[in-house]
């Protein structure tokens, strides 16, 4: 339902004229488009048919050998066994949907949550508990009261520039999040796609690195490669959850395309991520500063949203007056998109009077732009 | 549990010396390695990055709009918009599983039947019942026997070159089955990976192709162009179930991978197809013929096997006093590998004694060597 709701709204944001900061896409110019050729290339002379044949459910080893020094870069170290290729972040957490879940088994996310890790886990029928959070993300005390109350069959999170709100789990609150897991033996899904797209600000340890046995790590090279390529990666926990997973995407897709694979290790070990990493960066860095500084400037002071260093998202949320539905309207009236924020809560109850903002498709003057337009859509 | 099975089978099948008529994967010397950097360089040309970004989950449009002759050459006669793509065949029989199948609900199968499906459909707790079947596969009076009786939620079938027995239902057959779910008001799955793989004989019209309201038909690039490419093709009835099956997939990874289409587009409409599919063709027939020759050569009289014009299997069927396993660890230790017909029955108190011979990834010479060795374990 949700879903065909948020289609209507991209299909609106992508009308002529509109500036969408509805999507969630990164920006094509951000691609590395100059060194595809020399890539493939590569994999024809390395590999030969065996990039087109079908390959391991597990993933293409040297996809997962280029992974291991990757990983570590994000303090989450693995070998090349413990690490599995999914299609997508997706493909990952519709096998966890279909190992984890049965109907009416309850599922614990954070409030808002990814709406895409929703979309794949409802056709397994779960329920869901939302732990309370704040500008630093989810609260540890909320997280342990979840896991007494209700005894979730996971816990999914997104520690790092969250999608919607952009948020990241300071340090410190991660040790709490994984000595909570830990005492209460839970499993804990850590979804992280944006980590790598740090602007500003120091890195944050993985919970993954805290609690490597509680935490299933999931990654995705959508952000820092080319999303339509449709490569993720995970490392689940020692024991047989890695496997049991491997046999529901043997089911479902027997393996991720192999060329994409071999596309993604050739990125990965041949020095070309590192290249283009901070060029990635050094392109969105102004445009997440002149939305923040558009922000501070426009928007009302009864509103407030998140700061995030990174990612691709910023959460404005407005005080509990504000109709967001009615500035939905005018703002598209107006040729400005972006996403209500009751779309991502599992439990719309819950739910504010907020906004999604994307900043990556945007250059920093039409950001500019939009942001002046939706302030003077709230205050007039 | 079945999966785990053959996975171990495949693997000792693998083993360095083993002549593996086992798998069931293409010869790489069939895929066209000598174009594919030309066409890649035509998507890069064409598509510039929209080729990596994310794309619509139905599937990529110019490989949708390629795919209308290329399914007319099989008797399909579909729009642009009547064609979805899926991650390979198996990424649709997941979609169905999970729009179709609620826990109890009966799948109607071949027997024997392809292996993937049910494991695409197992997770979703079907029952299974199994069709009759002959020499021209599936029976239509034991089909209308099981619409009558068991109301199966659909019919699941490989009418051509099927996997496992290399078995193709003739023309009137088809007919009469294409009567049979119209008259039901049923639906049918045509599985139909193989029909461009046709090395004798004439071409026999898709069921779809005279029942389209009641017939979802399903291909894949897997055997003509190359399977680690993940594409697969379907048609689904006029109606809702098009739109369901893309929602469970937009669930499941989003779409398929954007690269991986481009490529199949390409491949599809830049003539490469009609000029590879002779030679893949030419490639497999003596591999065909050799198998038949050796069977008729070296296999006892008490065996019965199917004579396919085309494909990649073909099926034995043994005495009931034969011992298959005994036979299959004979084999093995004689370093030739099959897969036990057990495996590809729904429900295995059907199953016969009988073995799954492939015959495309050995040349002429070592597939008579095999059958040879087969021959004597059988009669000594």
């Amino acid at each position: 339902m949700a879903s065909s709701v948020i289609r209507e709204i991209l299909k609106q944001a992508s009308r002529p004229g509109m500036i969408s900061l509805a999507g969630g896409i990164p920006a094509p110019e951000t691609f590395p488009m100059d060194i595809l050729e020399e890539v493939f290339l590569k994999i024809i002379k390395r590999w030969g048919s065996s990039a087109f044949q079908y390959d391991l459910t597990e993933g293409f080893v040297p996809l997962r050998e280029a992974a291991v020094p990757y990983l570590s870069r994000y303090s989450v170290e693995a070998s090349t066994e413990e690490i599995f290729v999914s299609s997508g972040s997706q493909g990952l957490l519709d096998s966890l949907g279909k190992i984890l879940i049965s109907p009416g088994d309850i599922v614990a996310v954070e409030s808002p949550t990814y709406l895409g890790a929703i979309q794949a886990f409802n056709p397994y029928g779960p329920r869901y508990v939302e732990m309370e959070s704040d500008e630093n993300g989810a609260i540890p005390e909320s997280l342990e009261e979840v896991l007494i109350k209700n005894s979730p069959k996971f816990v999914y999170m997104v520690p790092t520039f969250q999608n919607p709100t952009g948020r990241t789990i300071p340090i410190e609150r991660r040790k709490a999040i994984a000595d909570i897991v830990i005492r209460y033996n839970a499993l804990l899904i850590e979804d992280d796609p944006y980590a790598a797209l740090r602007y500003q600000g120091k890195d944050v340890p993985s919970i993954k690195s805290m609690a490597p046995d509680h935490v299933l790590y999931a990654t995705t090279l959508s952000k820092v490669f080319a999303p339509g390529l449709r490569v993720g990666l995970f490392v689940p926990p020692s024991g047989e959850l890695g496997n049991w997973l491997v046999k529901a995407k043997q089911g479902t897709d027997l393996h991720t395309s192999t060329l994409s694979q071999a596309m993604a290790a050739v990125y990965l070990e041949g020095g070309y991520l590192e290249k283009r990493l901070p060029l990635i960066c050094n392109f969105y860095h102004p445009r997440l500063n002149a939305l923040l500084e558009a922000m501070d400037e426009y928007f009302p002071p009864d509103w407030n949203w998140s700061r995030p260093e990174g990612g691709m998202f910023l959460w404005a949320e407005g005080p509990d007056r504000t109709n967001i539905f009615e500035l939905y309207k005018k703002a598209l009236s107006c040729n400005v998109a972006f996403v209500p924020g009751e779309y991502f809560y599992a439990n719309s109850e819950n739910s504010r009077q907020a906004m999604r903002l994307n900043f990556t498709n945007a250059d920093p003057d039409t950001l500019q732009h939009a942001v002046k337009t939706l302030a003077s859509l709230i205050v007039n």
